[in-house]
């Protein structure tokens, strides 16, 4: 994890969910609102910034499904994959907001080129990586549509909110 | 807002809401579980730093409250009290987290007698300065209980979740 002096190439919050679900793709003239849905686990909300590069995924996604950040119904703390979870992955460049009067500003986010790019990269890691982890066959990885609305709906057992910077 | 490379007294994690419910006491064997909610407006996960004090709940309160991070029916980004909306308080202790191999350490937090009288003085704040920027009778802020556990379902149109630490 990069410290806290250095700017960070990646923010991510990470919340426990008992079951979340995510719009991606709103309703049109002839086709309803379509959806993904998750049971137990994480949602991750990342946002990437500027000078972000591939490499930084390994490690970020390793630290994410092994660090201890969620309950087993024993009340001990374990994480994800050994919950074992699903993902649910909110792609979120809010997070990379800085306050400037009574605006946001996002000078520091990733052009939509190279953003698009790792979060589809990182999407398939955290894929490949929870699947190795866990032969759960209740356990999934789903995303949110990049650039899209994020429309979501959570619900939790105690939402355990955490902030991690690469 | 603090500088990134001074420690922070305080963090929060802000989502916009179209309804949110927090359960502020389980249920128990006579009782029902009690629960606040709120509909639209921002949920407030809040965590506070050792050294964190009184001097700075004014300007905390002020900034999330006048920062432009709602989105308007006409899709306009305006603030909380502009919007108008409704605050959901969320003391949030896993926010002062820091990785340590594969556990959350949680050294920075406040001790929890500082952090039970810093969270309710957030809290009256918030209720004074909202109930004064805002004539609506709908306004309202509801808050969890401090140290109990945070059982929330959010549902959103876009969280569009941001980080502020001060």
């Amino acid at each position: 994890m990069a410290e806290r002096s250095g700017a960070p190439a990646a923010r991510a919050v990470l919340q426990q969910c008992l079951q979340a679900g995510l719009q991606v793709q709103p309703a049109e003239e002839l086709s309803e609102a379509q959806a993904v849905q998750i049971d137990r686990g994480m949602v991750i909300y990342i946002c990437f910034f500027k000078g972000a590069t591939d490499d930084i995924l390994p490690k970020m996604v390793s630290t994410l499904l092994s660090l201890r950040l969620c309950e087993s119904d024993s009340g001990k703390m374990v994480s994800v994959s050994e919950l074992p979870g699903s993902l649910l992955i909110v792609p979120q460049a809010t997070l990379g907001g800085k306050a400037k009067g009574r605006g946001m500003q996002y000078h520091n986010n990733i052009g939509k080129e190279d953003g698009l790019r790792l979060y589809g990269a990182f999407v398939s890691l955290c894929e490949e990586e929870l699947k190795a982890a866990s032969s759960s066959a209740e356990v999934t990885v789903k995303h949110g549509t990049y650039g899209n609305r994020q429309v979501l709906k959570l619900d939790t057992n105690g939402p355990y909110t955490h902030l991690m910077e690469f």
